[in-house]
């Protein structure tokens, strides 16, 4: 796993790899980010040395803040080389496969998971999440465009029709409470506790037999994970409406306040999208 | 939107439709109402100027108490009306029409809302309901029917088995945090916050760009929504049960106690209904 | 009902039948157990004097302690006789014929419900657990196996994909608070007010008329069950891994350690499986 990564730092011992992201100034996914994605999937696919994998942030306000806007082509493009070819040039589809790698993945969740944020961690197979600061988001409504890499379908799953209805559509931020309340997340832990907690689950899951663990992720993922279609669907819903005159003229106003920059903006964007002039 | 309704009142701010139920005595779900809500729906199929409605009560005590059990065939065949003819002759098909206009519905629950009442609030996209008051049941087993207009189909969704099991065998009445733990309604909210919230829910989602509402919640709708035959069968066997002698002998005895009155046990039916004799 | 079983005691009282497990020294799941459930099953298909089933433990320490490891095949075989016929040699089907019995079964839960003990609970129709002493555990992939009953099925549709990972690839036990979070059972309440809370609900649903039982609870049953096909391949999945060397290595190791005996490791289970050496 010793991989020159550009955007992830990792470090395994004990069968237990921790992968930090690291991609500045706001852990933005890029296509730097993706083609580190899809390497170490390539990899998951192969081990027999990593069981489990946490991810954790180097940035303590953002876990994920959301994709590089300015960059949808760029990182669309490597998401195809995580296999799939052109037809499967969609975000959505590298975080499906990173459902489905053989070995168990946790989200150790501070700071900020929004728009495909919150679906990374929607695609890893746990997520615990530090009461004190994580916060989840899908603010895409608010832009104009719909969740694109598998918010809408694990989301309608785990929250059911009128919480993922509130929480899309609404387009604001779920504190940690809040998104265990919800089902988003598996739990809120206090921030002093959630390494210990995160530590001990993937060391024990490391010692047992792995067969039984990937037979048994492959027999949960059968009944939890949207198909395949669905997420190429969502992925060219989200490319179309992104492309669209209204979003656009949102996304400059919001690059005018500081969008994608390190600031109060991208801090606290639940409460500053509902601050644009409201759509015609 | 300044129509001539007979049970519901409107007005409209900011893209955001106040539609307030206004049924005396009690809000029960008859013909007339039956009618409003076909119009409302086929206006909100066509409006731009609406972006949100939410449906409150004029009556503090019933936000829907629950059909008249007089006029099954009278408001059934108002339901018809609403596009799907004689074969949708079920009030479960206009509430799934609710479910699928194209502006976001929200219900904002202080008082009781039992059997149609609680599948209204079901089928609209949220129900934010205050702590102190709110009250939802489908008592429908205790009469000798089945929830018959999408209960069944959501709360087994929204609840899972057993939950779904309790709730509607069980007939009782759940509270607002009984209701909001099951995952029966969005939030429970103290009353004095309860106003505050959805309307600033209401303004926010207003605002956003309506396409990628429409488009969003369509996206939803498809993975939460029941089937349009499950909706009927549960339609047919609501109307098959009902007119079965032990369920019109509990029904008589029901009316004889105070049944569609203003009383106690209206105000009471979930603990009132396990006071009849023990069916044969 | 008056039976001669082995290791159930019953009791009839107005409609609510007593079912009390009793299977010294700690109510293992093994032939005979499945031998009475079998012969209790089909009395429930015939039955009208039983409304509601209340299944209960003569045990305080264990509801089912899970299953004889040492008696698969003898199990498995009464299974069969549940009218399946060889195809359906699986506890998770005679389990699925508990679901589907034309009464509702309640399970008040006491003690520990690990491995098919938890399944059993799943395949009741509700679940009332004691908050001071209730745990509940999938332990099977601490073995190297996978729950092979239902376990798979009913968790993921009722704790969502990360709850489910979290609680079957972490074989953990979770108390009556943190199972009722995560949707595992109904709920959890005082251990003082469990049997007065479970009389009054199971009196409450004998009363009703059971035409409108009997259909609602196949409605229900309908749209969350888990398809037969599902549950035979998860029998067949943990009757393989169960004959694999490192399992039968792991079992050794647990039978030395006090495995299906009354002692610390059978009440603590759930940590003393991460005590085992890391699996190779």
């Amino acid at each position: 796993m010793n991989a020159s990564f550009e955007t992830l730092r990792t470090e395994l011992t004990d069968g237990v790899l921790t992968a930090t992201l690291d991609a500045p100034p706001i852990n933005m996914i890029g296509p730097e980010l993706v083609r580190d994605l899809v390497t170490l999937l390539g990899r998951l696919s192969r081990t027999t040395e990593v069981r489990v994998v946490v991810f954790d942030s180097a940035d303590p306000d953002f876990f994920i803040s959301h994709v590089d806007l300015t960059k949808v082509a760029e990182y669309s493009a490597e998401a195809a080389k995580a296999g799939g070819g052109p037809q499967d040039a969609f975000l959505g589809m590298v975080l499906r496969k990173l459902s489905e790698v053989p070995v168990v993945t946790i989200a150790k969740l501070r700071g900020r998971a929004r728009g495909a944020g919150s679906e990374f961690v929607l695609a890893c197979d746990m997520c615990f999440a530090a009461r004190e600061n994580a916060l989840l988001g899908q603010p895409e409504c608010g832009f104009g465009v719909a969740p694109g890499a598998g918010g809408v379908q694990h989301l309608a799953r785990l929250l059911g029709r009128g919480r993922a209805m509130e929480m899309i559509l609404g387009a604001q931020d779920a504190d940690a409470d809040l998104a265990e309340r919800y089902g988003w997340i598996n739990r809120a832990l206090p921030d002093a506790e959630l390494d210990e907690f995160v530590a001990t689950l993937a060391r024990r899951i490391a010692s047992f037999p792995p067969a039984a663990i990937h037979s048994t992720k492959r027999a949960i993922n059968e009944l939890t994970m949207p198909p395949a279609d669905a997420v190429r669907a969502d992925g060219r819903r989200f490319q179309e409406l992104v492309a669209a005159p209204e979003v656009q003229d949102r996304s400059k106003e919001l690059f005018g306040r500081g969008f994608q920059t390190r600031g109060p903006l991208e801090l606290d964007l639940g409460a500053r999208i509902a601050e644009l002039p409201a759509a015609g």
